[in-house]
């Protein structure tokens, strides 16, 4: 068990044609900072269906964190996403970077239907928008690799309740924005301040705020 | 039990300000239609949490269906969404008709943190597609009283393996639409035919096809 | 001259890869009718820089409408747009169907920048959106052949102060939204009487509403 | 006449409730710059239809610009936009802050419908893309303040040829967007560093590039 107690952030490569993925220019930046008396650790996934699963659980046992967050790039959305639910599915519109396409394959065999977020999601929101930071809760982190790695995160800590634990989804950068008429984009810099903002928040809150956060359909 | 086979539609009542739920416009226009050998049972169901699942499963106890989908109204989507997955919690952004609001309250105590749909969702994707239909599959039923009434009939019928179910989601009729600048809408008697479709290829497939329509995120 | 007073509608041919265009659906459909005392007269358009024109000319001249509406689609809109304004310029995204692509070009030479419809474009809003339609009021008709018609309409009436004549942009169909996930449609039924009765009301109001209908950008 | 030549950059008001508008956030932060042999002055405008043209032509008369850019907020688009027409009409869907809240008046009674920008949009776009900066042209400007400027700053200077003019719309800031659930958002600081490119982009070029950036509708 390491001395000093961490947090443990991953981020993606980049896939579907892009040339960087803004997740781990966010996540990487944040590699050895110190948080709220925890230091953070900040892990590449690769974006392929097993493989990203099998870095992260790596990373995991390796790091023993007492707060894990994968982030991942999402898209033509256009805050944070703060998301609430990952789902026992793969069903990939595109192949992962390993070539592989599964469609309604299970992310684990007889896992249960759904893994909800231990991250005070709502909490987070409240002191991200406060402070400035344009976020939201999400209610599907889809059904690609960011929900398999969600998934898979969620899994592998079943049994340790004390290490919250969840998955935040970003925008383009302004620069893959600029690739894609109309698309919005949030600066690299002003995600990786919010997240930073996101892990001090994820690591005071006992009790996540009791604030409605939910969606019609 | 009936002599003739059943399928239960349900639709529920306006909500929201609106003056009409074009679900139950869509669903009730079916009620006594015949499809593939089966008898079509409308029926209306109140926008409140709880009370929407006490009719929902007097309406199953009392038609003891073959085949049972809820349809409830999307206002915003462009297109008919068949939705994949239905998440146990209540976060209700604004309150239901009956004036309750729950946040992050589960809709079955110790119920499992999802059920997915059991209708052949990319089978039916298909043949509406293929039938000039717009439509495609969802993600996310929210988490508002569609989504409760979505979990509540997978949970009332997760031992009856034979009885398909599960939930679509429709856009605003043209009539919503016109008060509603820029909002997307679908004319109910394109929605009506539509489902007319979507119970047929529902009672007539066996394996669902195996066609990706996932998302990224 | 006709001794019966003619209204003239327009719709295009199919482009960008699609089979059909609805603008010529829903106008073919009222082709022959009698509309406040007139007869409508429905022409098809092809997709063309130039050739658009010349036809609709060509239609002008023998038709002598008192009044004129160019309609096309505009595949990703939610509603029917009442075009406020065209632009001389053609800038064209992909080819025509003729394989012209001008970029920066005027429609007319030394023409005005613009041209404003000269549709009781608020009333007839009004009008539609009482009757239940989707219909809004929209700033911009492009810089494709839509724009092009809609000022080369408005330049060959500039003179004839009587005759009102304007555009009209649609939504895709439903078949067509099939084939594009997430786009909106409007049936072609509902366009058609919508334009029946956008005709009437163009008819019969000699003054504009003085309602707002305007967009902060 | 200035020795050195000057550049004027405006921004607005706050205005619908923000407590910022960051089009004054982001010019303010280049007066005194100096780009490409010319100094920038930043002028802040009232988002008020007839006053604030009259601080605008106050302005142009004083700083005897070479190059003047409007620049104002487009809450809701993704990316910076540079605008290629400006229309001679103001139509308000909410009184400005002065209360004032017009319906289908001309900006300039007798003045021409509309006028083109003279800055090269295209090259701009081009020069933006390249540094990674997310903007797209647009072929409206809206009914609003924002038109009424730009309208207002191209009629000023219709006789001065040689003076480059036009109007580029930002979306909102990131701590804006935090209010308005969904909206994309781009820092201000970011939207700062790619006005300074647009200027140096309409300073250097000559001729504007001949590249497609218009819309079917």
């Amino acid at each position: 068990m390491p001395t000093t107690r961490t947090v443990l952030l991953t981020g993606f490569q980049p896939f579907g044609g892009e040339q960087v993925n803004p997740s781990w220019l966010a996540v990487s930046a944040l590699h050895g900072a110190r948080i709220a008396g925890h230091r953070v650790v900040a892990r590449e996934l690769p974006v392929a269906f097993g493989t990203s699963l099998k870095v992260l659980r790596a990373a995991l046992k390796e790091t023993q964190p007492s707060l894990a967050i994968c982030v991942g790039q999402a898209g033509g959305r256009s805050q944070l996403s703060l998301e609430r639910v990952a789902i026992n599915v793969d069903d990939a519109r595109i192949p992962d970077n390993a070539g592989q396409q599964p469609i309604d394959a299970p992310v684990v065999a007889d896992g249960p239907a759904a893994y909800f977020s231990t991250l005070p999601i709502k909490a987070m929101r409240e002191a991200l928008r406060g402070a400035g930071f344009p976020v939201e809760v999400s209610q599907t982190a889809g059904t690609y690799v960011c929900n398999h790695v969600f998934y898979g995160l969620m899994h592998a800590l079943r049994r340790q309740r004390a290490v919250r634990a969840g998955f935040i989804h970003i925008p383009y950068s302004p620069a893959q924005a600029s690739m894609h008429a109309g698309t919005p984009s949030v600066a690299v810099e002003t995600v990786t301040e919010a997240l930073r903002l996101a892990v001090q928040v994820a690591l005071k809150t006992r009790t996540d705020a009791r604030l409605a956060a939910g969606a019609e359909h």
